[in-house]
């Protein structure tokens, strides 16, 4: 699922391990064991803003956004999905679905910005990445 | 545009002002001078996560926040805009669309949870919510 020209942020890539590529997006989870937390990067070169993609790609990556929720849900329960694209730091276009749980490192407030990231030990990441494959794949 | 069973959160309507009623979501303005700042809550009873959304509602969803989001940038230009569904603290289902400029009050973090909104001089107010429905008729 290679786009010519697409590379990935390198912050992205680096804040970031991969779990699908999906028809438009990559998904990625984010390397945070505070909170289950997935990104979606589209494969188009140069996009910031959404709309600066085509309606058919919004459409799309809304589909992915929706399914990617349902798989967070499914591999990881929370009691409130949150959404965001910003964008403040890295440009490159970027959703995210993040898993809450009341009590989290940031509960109530918006993970972004909250504090360090805390990597997963690597079994833990491979589970989850094992069952978001397996919800995705539902 | 009233739904049946559909009434607008107390704290959401208390924080914002009415901008104009798509075909969908009620279109708010967050009565915060420091961001220009939308707000889309969809008129569907008792929805909390996009998910509980229909399809086509979803798909209606998606059309409504980028239309806000192109009137919000022709009626306030920024640098970047941000887009959030977070609903941890009000539960019922809303779409944040804010302008962002480059050194605002929260720049580069997320504007929720970021310090008290600092409320617009009512001309000022009236001058944006004017300047937002003219983009939208557009």
């Amino acid at each position: 699922m290679s786009a010519p020209g697409f590379a990935l942020d390198p912050r992205l890539e680096a804040d970031t391990v991969a779990v699908a590529a999906l028809p438009l997006c990559e998904l990625r989870l984010m390397d945070d064991a505070r909170f289950p937390w997935l990104v979606l990067v589209p494969r188009r070169p140069g996009a910031v803003e959404i709309a600066d993609l085509a309606e058919a790609d919004q459409a799309e990556l809304w589909r992915e956004v929706n399914r990617a929720a349902v798989a967070l849900r499914a591999a990881a329960p929370c009691d409130k999905l949150n959404l965001g694209a910003l964008g403040n730091i890295v440009r490159q276009l970027h959703v995210h679905v993040v898993a809450r749980r009341e009590g989290d490192a940031a509960w109530p407030g918006p993970v972004w910005g909250s504090g360090a990231a805390e990597a997963y030990a690597r079994p833990d990441r491979e589970t989850l990445v094992g069952r978001l494959r397996a919800a995705l794949a539902d």
